[in-house]
């Protein structure tokens, strides 16, 4: 693990880092000859950088495996996901404020469809807007268990999550949601002894939310999945030395920042524009800044190649303002690959870019895209070693050994 | 271990995956700036797949490590030859049919001729042809130790096979082959107590064996060498799912897909266009193809520049017929280098090819060879990569994490 032999390295400077993640920014071309989504995009901000800086490619996990968004992100922050892990209800219910302590047990919950042989007609409840969900999370707050502190909190649409807090509890439980429609959902499953009560409690509870969902028309019912605790991860401070801040929409990356010990930003808006301004707001309290793009991912997974490009497009614009910041280190580059050809997530290499005006060594690359990546000066390597070269660059590591 | 991690990802898929292997396909210029072998063979099939695939270059053990054929061929498959040890008597025995059950130990013999001095004078007895060997083995079959059940095969020319079967066998016994003329053959030699008294199983049946050969003119000697019993290697159907088969003609290649859990292909013939029709033959019972070319290996070891690159270029002539196949992955690589200039295997990084029309990304290289492989897309990477970044360029492998 990088922590053991980086800590021990470290020494203080003044410089800022910038982390700027377009989530699923890798693609691939629509023609074999044809260029990616990146390759498409006008991006001249990019391009300068990229002929100033030096290109390379990440690989997220391992070798062709397609990563989750939470295990992305962890490797991005130097947590080798096979090591670390963390469910997605701990991720998303951080996300959201949600103390998640030592002990606690953490799910994410949606809202699904059941039709009337208890099957999933939809398993996101015809993604019931939050206007009409919000209320449905209140209903359920009444459910009660003795001896439980049960917290639920709404997300966004069909989405909640929920903490139990008592003593004793066990996380070790599989989901509920059988991933497909035409199935009832499964009951809360304990893959060892010690969860068994744990799951039992669950089950409770989703049998009487079963009860107080039973008239709706749409969200008749509750799935549940990524059962965890909180996963106890070393902290940005401690193991990099950096105040590290976070600005990003959605959830579950302002969740996995949380855990790594990020402060979290509040702004109004949710544009590239706006998550930059956050940053600059917060410029001289952090020395470390994780800026999250959700809709790059987004439209790769609706197989919108022009939308893609035009999010692209539109950070590159954005960039602008970053700039005038004047970063010592700015490393753009992607959680994991999403092709608007395969709508979904891929085990493909991310591009990535590192701009250390000061410090950086250019290559031949200058434009910023996936082939050029392929040759740049960075080579390919784990995004679990992104920290480090961030930290060398911007010149907060001292030499190791004499 | 890769199975950790890739065993519960595994999804059904109708694909089919080609690891074809040209055995030492890695080369080296004869002038510094002409062509490798490789580069030098006209290759319109492989140049056509390069341009529309990617390419990479792998390091079969760790950079530096020449590797022997059992241990490079283990890494192509996925094991660590640094944690799966296989001692080349299991792999030669299994490749000829024989029964390695654990507990047997399986030790591969040379025929080889001793001076007058009982010092090695040719350690292959000058190559014996088969048809003289084969009645020497049928002679080394009389040999009888009691309570030992002794089975012994003739391979090719100066090579044979023996397996001993018996309760508290321990292979844990240095070669006899002193790997050089001029030496006497080194008694079997235990390298722990337990496999003592193995070791002398083995020196009485060596001494037996000088007897029956002291009259013959060249074949007056054995050696033994690569002791092992049953690896017990975990299957590729149980770690990758896959449906495996071998078109291979030499008896090591077969003994380790074998061993691997391949179904290994009988068909008449030996040029590549023969192994690719027995990979057609069989192509609807299986899912994974490992087809192996020794030639290219064998003409660098002659240090035959003109003859290993004729040997690619008949390869890729009968490309033709295995692309009518339409194998939805293709990987055209080495299981490690033998430049002919060097007449030996060698440490160098070895060219890949992977093409994978529906989901690959291209790079900008568009003809197959050294150089070119090192600005190739996918990067230098462990041999042992190679099968992950297969299954999931076949649709084979879900994703990590939510």
């Amino acid at each position: 693990m990088h922590f053991d032999y980086i800590t021990p390295l470290l020494k203080d400077a003044k410089s800022k880092i910038v982390l700027l993640i377009l989530d699923g920014l890798g693609g691939l071309p629509i023609e074999p000859d044809g260029p990616t989504e990146l390759e498409a995009a006008t991006t001249p901000n990019m391009d300068r950088l990229a002929a100033e800086g030096t290109l390379g490619q990440i690989i997220p996990i391992r070798p062709g495996i397609t990563p989750g968004s939470g295990p992305a992100h962890l490797a991005l922050f130097g947590y080798d996901p096979l090591e670390y892990i963390v469910g997605r209800g701990a991720l998303e219910a951080s996300g959201v404020g949600m103390q998640i302590n030592p002990g606690d047990v953490a799910v994410r919950g949606n809202f699904c469809t059941l039709g009337a042989d208890g099957n999933i007609s939809d398993r996101r409840a015809g993604r019931i807007p939050s206007d009409e969900a919000a209320p449905l999370v209140e209903k359920l707050k009444s459910i009660k268990i003795e001896g439980i502190e049960i917290e639920i909190k709404h997300l966004r649409e069909h989405r909640f999550a929920v903490v139990m807090r008592a003593p004793g509890l066990d996380p070790a439980i599989q989901d509920t949601d059988p991933q497909q429609t035409g199935l009832t959902p499964f009951p809360a499953r304990a893959t060892h002894k010690n969860a068994e009560p744990t799951a039992d409690i669950f089950n409770h509870w989703i049998a009487e939310a079963g009860v107080l969902l039973a008239d709706q028309p749409k969200a008749n019912g509750v799935t549940l999945r990524g059962f965890g605790s909180d996963p106890d991860l070393p902290k940005f401070k401690s193991i990099y030395g950096l105040e590290a801040a976070c600005a990003a929409v959605y959830p579950m990356y302002r969740g996995v920042s949380r855990l790594a010990g990020m402060q979290v930003l509040e702004f109004d808006g949710e544009s590239p524009a706006e998550e930059f301004a956050a940053a600059s707001n917060a410029w001289n309290d952090h020395d470390f800044f994780f800026i999250h793009i959700k809709k790059t991912d987004s439209k790769g997974e609706d197989g919108d190649f022009p939308g893609k490009v035009e999010i692209i497009e539109s950070v590159d614009a954005a960039l602008t303002d970053l700039l005038k910041l004047n970063p010592d280190v700015l490393i753009i580059t992607g959680d994991h690959s999403t092709p608007a050809r395969m709508r979904q997530h891929s085990w493909h290499p991310v591009p990535l870019l590192l701009w250390a005006p000061k410090l950086g060594l250019a290559d031949r690359q200058s434009s910023f895209g996936e082939r050029n990546c392929a040759m740049g000066g960075l080579g390919i390597f784990p995004a679990t070693e992104i920290m480090p070269l961030a930290l060398a660059h911007a010149g907060r590591l001292n030499k190791f050994g004499a």
